[in-house]
């Protein structure tokens, strides 16, 4: 199946299923929103498999990822990995710090307050912040009980999303430095138009990983196309990090980190700290420059023979916040 | 004004005024749960005013905090500071990690899916993760914009509140080295029954600091009584660094870090890890060992008078999560 949030006045928008070509939607029966959804998934799915079913064979109304907000517009609980090796390595060259713990994933708690729709512009206060994107997928989970090893963790990974993990590179490494985590330097992401079960993915969804290609652009040119598949842990090892000490409330996002792989010289980064380092690696000096407003980022994973998966970000980083 | 939220079988429960000695409360007229209340704080509060007035004249039933909830059983955001010098000093000095920033709050996001209430018991995994509870204060924000300075931000605290910021130690230190802050070592906290408007606390109220002492006792002897004005930044500046590149949700809480005081040799601590730290510089190594299954943590704030403020903390640690 597929959904997407469709603005209707309230936080947590209007669920949709979407058909199989991201063409058409049609406002999903018997629940209201995603969390709804999620919160309640075994009971309500069956119904919506059917309705789905109706909606590919035909009618809705035409879909407009332009006004989607994103599929879960809040929720409760962003806890994002770090699961790509080449990505953490080459950050640890350009911060000069060494997080990786052996034989553990690396994950913090971002804010879930609000999630950014896929057109929206981003507000943020200053380009002094050293402002950069990161294309990551995402799994969205009902209740995980505290302990759950990664095979039931798996039984848990209900839709698969696609994310921009919006960064201030300036003040991520002074917030590293205190072992606390991120909190200035990781504001409100953004997430792709549709979330979708594992198995709109058919053998792309393989190993708790998702197995194509995420491309980004920046200003319209191509920056990066890294496979997401080469993660060091797949979803199912990092939910069950996640609920190593706690049971995950229905409606947790957990992220994969910035999508990376070790021939990132052919292929490009989903991120512009990664470019910088490797530049820095090259030419012993970053040259390509951090975000300005205006700047137009966009993101977008299909399959291998083309079709539409999440939708798209396409976006622009505007001034925002007091003076 | 002061409030609870008692059970009703929904997951924020039924929010609650509660008369100025904590004995009596009345379900709050015109908003269902306090999460409704700070989200439209300036409408609500007159009318819950009046109806305060009238409950402190009489009326209502007996109020009891065994069954109260937290005052927000779950909320869109948790941020904690740590904002007691002698704590960091003394964590430094036990964990070997120097995490303070020159000029800066350290801050880290929680979970805030669930915040369990004054009597629940507390269920963990494994006594090998060092169980370990941390008294402090919070406040509760409605909306507040990105780049409030701290005096625009000292007007959006709403409540305050007391927490017990459970902490599993063996795992901290792990978690911090990663520089991506605490996931499995910060499971979900405790909040004290009655959450309060700063008016209630008269001049302790002070220097947006709650300057009143917090009473916390391990299986029934006092384990410290740390004053809660020696914080090095008010909560208002600490609103105003979490506000910093972000729009604060309403319903933020804002936590001040485990209370403790220079003189901590004479108070005693408001976690073990500080008197473990204390026991190395004393005697080079940590006589009090963490919590065990069973062991009894209870906290409470009182007016200089003696008057109860936010209630009483009182909980035990339970085995918990799959084998």
């Amino acid at each position: 199946m597929r959904f997407a949030t469709l603005p209707d006045g309230t936080r947590d928008g209007r669920l949709h299923l979407v058909s199989r070509d991201n063409a058409r939607c049609i406002p999903a029966e018997g629940v209201q929103t995603l969390l709804a959804l999620i919160e309640d998934w075994d009971a309500q799915a069956p119904a919506l498999q059917a309705q789905y079913a109706a909606l590919n064979a035909g009618g809705g109304s035409a879909f407009d990822p332009t006004t989607a907000l994103a599929p879960l517009p809040r929720t409760w609980q962003w806890l994002d990995g770090s699961a790509y090796d080449s990505h953490g390595e080459l950050m640890q060259k350009v911060f000069g710090l060494d997080p990786n713990p052996k034989g553990r994933p690396l994950m913090y708690q971002g804010m879930s307050d609000r999630f950014y729709g896929p057109y929206a512009c981003i507000p943020l206060p200053s380009t002094d912040d050293g402002i950069d994107f990161e294309g990551e997928f995402g799994v969205i989970c009902d209740a995980v009980p505290m302990g759950s090893d990664a095979r039931e963790a798996a039984s848990h990974i209900r839709l698969l999303v696609q994310i921009n993990d919006w960064s201030l590179r300036a003040i991520a490494p002074i917030e590293m430095k205190t072992g606390f985590g991120w909190v200035q330097a990781k504001p409100a992401c953004s997430v792709a138009p549709v979330a979708v079960t594992p198995d709109e993915l058919g053998p792309a969804w393989r190993d708790a990983r998702i197995d194509l290609p995420l491309e980004v652009t920046l200003n319209g040119e191509t920056f990066g196309r890294a496979e997401g598949h080469a993660m060091s842990y797949g979803f199912d090892e990092l939910v069950a990090h996640a609920a190593r000490t706690r049971d995950l409330v229905a409606g947790t996002i957990i992220g994969s980190g910035t999508v990376s792989n070790a021939n990132y010289r052919e292929i490009g980064s989903s991120c512009i700290a990664e470019r910088r380092a490797i530049e820095i690696l090259d030419d012993s000096a970053p040259r390509t420059p951090y975000l300005s407003f205006g700047d137009r980022v966009a993101m977008e994973c299909r399959s291998r023979e083309g079709a539409p998966v999440f939708g798209r970000l396409d976006q622009i980083v505007i001034q925002g916040g007091r003076p």
